[in-house]
């Protein structure tokens, strides 16, 4: 392939993702296809001669496309949002063209500095604590994910914990970490990668809401510490991805403080929604945060992967992610006036992921992302009061955001075929939880694209497949 | 913006691309901007309202262009190359604008399915052993990069060592690593994150060719037996970053299946001569290996980031990193009929990577990577050559491949001096490493765009500014 014909088909490509993007409600949402049905479609072997670009193009069309979930759709409520959008699409596309490593400052000074750039715009639009700022001890970083942020955080708490303390790893086998029971599995994922164990977890209980209790929290590290275990990090969720739930920073920042523990706090998808004030309540305590993290990939319009990732010292971290060979030395990292985000993260090379962010919050504006989530939160609880209308439905969470958690009164059986039924239509794709050991059903409410009558129309469809289930 | 601006921004960034890579001969290779220098350049807060695209791009091109290092220009010859390629780009696009996420098969098959299906077609391309196929015990999947490939090996292989062996992480603090001194940096890294500490590996010396030295692995795993350590990971390098050596995989390979360690073998760049019978020698003792990675996103054309890992028993992978919360379960997994991804990486998202991989694939076709690796490897003997017919230059390493490792005769600061001075110019980029504790420099030709007369030009660069340094 030529430049010209890269144009050519470069053009195709913007003006087909326009048009999909336009009538993605056309197609099923959650894709039909039963496994191994698109590999059947594809040749066994990879070609010898290259292929022409319309034949490739063809059979993606043909073969590809039906085997696609459509995230993008405005029906698309299951677990969380991940959306994209069309600055950012221009941000992934330039990005590809450009085609720089960011492992080091030198290698695309650009790389770097517009990231650390951006990092901090969002400090002050989401009202982060100063200690984030890059000016500060602390600074931020673009992650692929909350999983990789939350396994930095332990590294680094653990780093931190065990120098001196014992000085050697292997020595301290006997660190615990703290979460609530409705924490995200990557917490636990984390603590195993680490060597740490699943018996590292103490997984503490959460009240009503949801919301992990800091009395039990305070009575596990005391336990812990009785026993000889050395407690080194508390994982706080600020907005869980079974029900939305907030841990209540402001008491566990305490205890953090007090027993001197790592917190590392984790808004995946709800830390957008700080940048509105009426919904940064949540944030309340987060001056004790160790490390923060929420993904732009979720609710701003910021094509995955982009989670950005905070830490109030990053000497703490770099500490436990550096290694310099040779090979990597240069005179611009050794003048300490650089960063060189290979020191922040699991990986050593990185693309360039702040130049969709970039676009994003220049083409959306603050308030542009503002209107997005009020709008979202608005819609929610616009279906939240349809459901209260019904007696058949029960709401089993609070609807303190953008998901509604709700279900049919009845067995679990009952709803896992309510959800079934539903997801089968092709109309709408929501997915599903347990809460309070009682199989849930999940309404989140995320995509750009969804507007009130989407929500209308699901609603509608939620309605019809209960009459097919349960009488009136 | 909406649908219309989108088509034709896309289409404007797309001409741009096609521009840029035209002429990217026509910027200075490395940046020669100074730390925080795009930094200023840049407004203290984000935007309150929407800005227009046409303000963001501009200041993309008058503000952020400079501090591009470029390395997609045929004079990069610094570090590995990071090529993208026009069907890649492309990949990237698309798979931008569908934003579909593949954590499970079920958020979107195809995703999935493609995966396996072109890692399957590339293990029949690089003549990798059969185990390594989805249709047997193992299985390839796509990561970041070698650095993540390599923690995912350390885990898995950490998690058969520990099991049926003391059953408890933390009670095995005593586990053993082997890679020579001339491994990547990441084997340390990946080994430190998983908790078992710089001191759990064992450098293992090299030979004159800087590879690993067999004789010394196996004594290294005796001394370490008989002193209560248990040995359980051996990486063994196929071209290592700092000057292309190869650790000589039959007899290290022999050596893990006696003393049953888990062997990962990291072919990074290399990895794609091997589409060349004739280059495929270092693939040789292969079928001993646990697992196995290397990056399409080096030589093979595909954007960063796209490292292909392979595992021979897909169990051991998936024991060290499933989780399974209530909200991820589904039909499809349970019935033991896919392949969720999640299980074989470190993050849960994921990205749609096997489109740009597939389209590269196709649209080169197996010969067309193939002459694009004769290609490189002709250019860089000849480079070679042209060095050794003047008697100031001294080639430190064979050159086996694509990467010729070299230095003026004389002390470490006459090559600091002489590295300097020919990045300066603008028209090269070159990197460095030590060989045998000297400076040296390295001058791997991989780019797509690099040609004879780009080889012949740094050369008379090089020896220019070897004269300015050096009489002949």
């Amino acid at each position: 392939m030529d430049a010209r014909d890269f144009r050519a088909w470069g053009h195709r490509l913007v003006d087909w993702i326009a048009d999909y993007l336009e009538n993605v409600e056309q197609y099923p949402v959650l894709s039909p296809v039963s496994p191994g049905e698109i590999r059947e479609r594809l040749p066994k072997y990879a070609p010898e001669l290259p292929e022409s670009f319309e034949q490739i193009f063809t059979d993606f069309q043909k073969h590809l496309l039906p085997g696609i979930t459509h995230w993008q759709s405005p029906n698309f409520y299951a677990f969380f949002p991940a959306n994209n959008s069309y600055p950012s699409i221009l941000g992934e596309l330039l990005a590809a063209g450009l085609g720089v490593q960011g492992m080091l400052w030198q290698t695309s000074p650009t790389c770097t500095e517009l990231e650390t750039h951006v990092l901090d715009w969002l400090v002050n639009l989401l009202g982060l604590p100063e200690k984030f700022l890059s000016c500060s001890t602390g600074g931020g970083v673009i992650q692929d994910t909350a999983s990789s942020a939350t396994l930095c955080a332990v590294v680094a708490a653990r780093e931190q914990a065990s120098s001196g303390f014992t000085g050697q790893l292997g020595a301290c086998p006997r660190l615990t970490a703290y979460a609530s029971t409705e924490a995200h599995s990557s917490v636990e994922k984390a603590l195993r990668i680490a060597g740490l164990g699943t018996a590292s977890l103490r997984r503490i209980p959460v009240d009503k809401s949801l919301a992990l209790r800091p009395e039990e929290l305070e009575r596990a590290i005391q336990t812990d510490r009785r026993n000889g275990f050395y407690p080194f990090l508390i994982v706080a969720t600020l907005g869980t991805t079974s029900t939305l739930a907030f841990d209540p920073l402001r008491p566990i920042g305490d205890i953090a403080r007090r027993y001197h523990l790592w917190l590392h706090v984790d808004a995946a998808m709800a830390g957008t929604a700080a940048i509105c004030p009426e919904f940064r309540f949540f944030h309340d305590g987060l001056e004790f945060a160790d490390s923060y993290c929420f993904n732009p990939h979720k609710w701003m319009g910021v094509n995955f992967d982009c989670d950005c990732f905070y830490v109030a010292d990053r000497q703490a971290l770099i500490r436990a992610l550096r290694m310099v060979p040779d090979y990597l030395r240069n005179p611009a990292s050794e003048s300490g006036q650089v960063i060189d985000y290979r020191d922040w993260q699991i990986p050593l090379g990185r693309r360039f992921r702040a130049l969709k962010l970039w676009f994003v919050l220049r083409a959306f504006g603050a308030e542009g992302i503002r209107s997005l989530v009020r709008r979202h939160i608005a819609l929610a609880r616009q279906f939240a009061d349809w459901l209260q209308q019904d007696p058949r439905f029960e709401i089993v969470a609070p609807v303190t955001l953008n998901l509604v958690c709700f279900r049919l009164r009845g067995d679990d059986s009952l709803n896992q075929q309510f959800l079934q039924r539903l997801n089968a239509t092709g109309s709408i794709y929501l997915s599903h939880t347990r809460v309070h050991d009682r199989f849930t059903l999940r309404f989140c409410v995320g995509n750009l694209r969804t507007q009130e009558h989407h929500v209308h129309q699901a609603w509608q469809l939620i309605h019809r497949v209960a009459d097919s289930l349960v009488k009136r």
